[in-house]
């Protein structure tokens, strides 16, 4: 019989798939270019032309069993060697291809790494704001995601109620820096104090706690903000990456995991995921893109746009005074609404077509996402209608 | 912690790995040349031009948005559209794009397939002689794998037996034809049969039982033989495909389930099957992927030299005096071993640098798989191997 829970799961709507969907619907009455949508986290700069060059340079050099031939379910071996190395020369490690998973992006490591760090029942803690879809991660396989309220003054972690959560059934953190909605970067003292905590719980409870880390904006950082590889301060992590963001190729869906070879069992996480993988027909992602992503490591795309678009923004929020906390990377900022309902705001602020998701479906109500992974010169005319919404509905001006 | 269920996982050895193995290193002492290895069913014969083409002339020709963007989760609408209208040409079928499911492989497909119908604890039935990982796709879901043995004479359905296992409990049933490990293809005569039965245990039990066709040789199918459209002859079933086989790109992971228009809940399978995807991250295959493939639709590799190899195999087998079942498709043959013990029988021709798998692997033991997707030039070199292991292990002489 067709599953109960699947069809039920289909009932509960995603708001930022709505607004996308809104932001559509309205781009064929007026032109999607006077709509401005700030709704998805959809790369928008152009994929770097060495990566082209270089799929069509495999395309016409090697033999297609080479380029498409079955792939060891962890990962080519050679492609995990580079990843290792790249790793290991850009924040000090020490991975070899027994530490790599390769997955089918962020969500898959996550979604891994979960099942390779639980158990049904155990939990797992994360900290709004947070990607909602998180919930469904953790959830469906059988941990319990528990939230750690906010500290909206910073964003960095609200380690009083994260104590509050801590209990011998958690046996995981998940944490996202740079942060999706928020776009702040945990502090080296941030992660340093995180990682003590976990040292000291881990004793008391007699038990490993991983941390598993979801790094796909970990190469959208801005100019001189601190920004710590987890991995390097607290043994038990788990590193979860994405090429999405990096080289603007969500759809190719390749990420992987990479397990700290000081963790527990570090060698046996990667082999792990394989016997994962079987349950759920992942079995690894694509060959080519695998093998094309492995020979341009460290070219991104051209990531300067986003903090272009970011600073434009900040600035007008704060002229608008707007409480906002300055992103750190990524390309999304997170400010508070002008008013205690936001998703009422970002329904009102749909009349000046200015797309923003409330805050509601990331935990953190009573703030906003903007997503400003578009032109900056969309940014740009997005101001005007910035400031009639403020000035027409909350009656602020300009100061 | 980490999970003891996976870990558990990893001293549990596959048999057709352990066997590949065996010949990669016994290449490396002999010239892999010499090493008659039949163990793994990896496609050898080469991509077709076409897919190798259209995939440099979207590179050149496409902007990377189009190419690399996220496509919805279900996979890429054109691409759904493009494979629907290509079964109703080919199979007479009324599909549209929201029956379709774009999948890792086949791998990917059975294992949402399972989830969308059934439970945990409901049961799915197959039928030996079986492909190992389907307890993986079954009995991680939840739900428990139960095998009905083998009809050996002629490796179609053992009704007798099926009808044993039948229960209010059974919720899916999951063949796989034209069939790994036995070559043969389900007739017409067994597809309706079995399509009569269960729509005869649906209204006694008062649920619907679902049928899954995996179906990735379906378009490895010899001269003259009766291979009919699972979908056509039986309502509640999801046809499984992958183009690992019929192009040759195994590494790729591209596959799709097709929900039968006049299933239950059609409409919302593939749906479904996206809320699947949020637990296990699997997010549809790579869009450059999808893309090419909707392109090249119909095109396969030269898969004639399967059906050579199979002739030049059988005719060999049979001489030998091997008791053995025609296939009728797929680049798998399933002789009966010269002795009871088929674990025994590979043992030995491993001597004779002749790599086959045991029956016991793929629940039929006593029988042995040779999967001959390997050049033509060494199927017939291994035949002068073949006789001498018989002759000096089983005192047969070719008759």
């Amino acid at each position: 019989m067709v599953s109960q829970k699947y069809k039920e799961m289909l009932s509960a709507k995603s708001v930022i798939r709505e607004m996308s969907a809104w932001a559509v619907k309205r781009g064929a009455e007026i032109g999607y270019e006077n709509v401005f949508d700030y709704s998805l986290g959809n790369p928008s700069v152009p994929v770097p032309q060495e990566f082209t060059d270089k799929m069509i340079e495999l395309l016409q050099t090697r033999s297609g069993m080479e380029l498409h031939g079955y792939s060891q379910s962890q990962g080519i071996v050679s492609v995990r060697e580079k990843f290792a190395d790249y790793l290991n020369r850009t924040f000090g490690m020490n991975y070899t291809a027994e530490h790599i998973f390769m997955t089918t992006g962020a969500a898959g490591a996550i979604a891994h790494a979960v099942r390779a760090v639980t158990q049904p029942g155990d939990e797992v803690i994360t900290f709004a704001p947070y990607f909602p879809e998180y919930n469904h991660y953790v959830n469906q396989t059988g941990a319990v995601l528990k939230v750690v309220p906010a500290d909206t003054k910073s964003f960095q972690i609200n380690f009083d109620e994260l104590e509050k959560l801590l209990n011998p059934k958690t046996m995981a953190l998940l944490i996202n820096t740079p942060n999706n909605p928020s776009g702040i970067v945990y502090s080296t003292e941030t992660i340093k104090k995180l990682a003590a905590l976990l040292e000291e719980k881990q004793k008391e409870y007699g038990h490993d706690i991983f941390l598993i880390s979801d790094e796909p904006y970990r190469d959208i950082v801005y100019a001189g903000v601190d920004a710590p590889y987890v991995s390097k301060l607290y043994d038990n992590s788990l590193s979860c990456y994405s090429y999405a963001k990096s080289l603007s190729i969500p759809g190719e869906r390749l990420g992987y995991i990479a397990a700290n070879p000081k963790c527990t069992d570090s060698e046996l996480i990667s082999v792990m995921c394989s016997q994962i993988s079987r349950g759920i027909g992942h079995n690894c992602p694509p060959s080519i893109i695998q093998i094309a992503v492995s020979e341009v490591l460290g070219v991104t795309a051209d990531l300067s746009v986003y903090e272009k678009n970011m600073n434009i923004l900040y600035d007008e929020l704060v002229k608008l005074g707007f409480e906002c906390v300055k992103p750190g990377g990524t390309f999304y900022i997170f400010p508070k609404a002008l008013e205690e309902d936001s998703v009422a705001f970002c329904q009102k602020a749909l009349k000046y077509d200015l797309v923003l998701v409330s805050g509601d479906s990331f935990g953190c109500p009573g703030y906003f996402r903007m997503a400003y992974c578009i032109e900056t010169e969309k940014v740009e005319r997005s101001l005007a209608a910035l400031r009639r919404f403020v000035e027409k509905e909350y009656n602020i001006k300009k100061l």
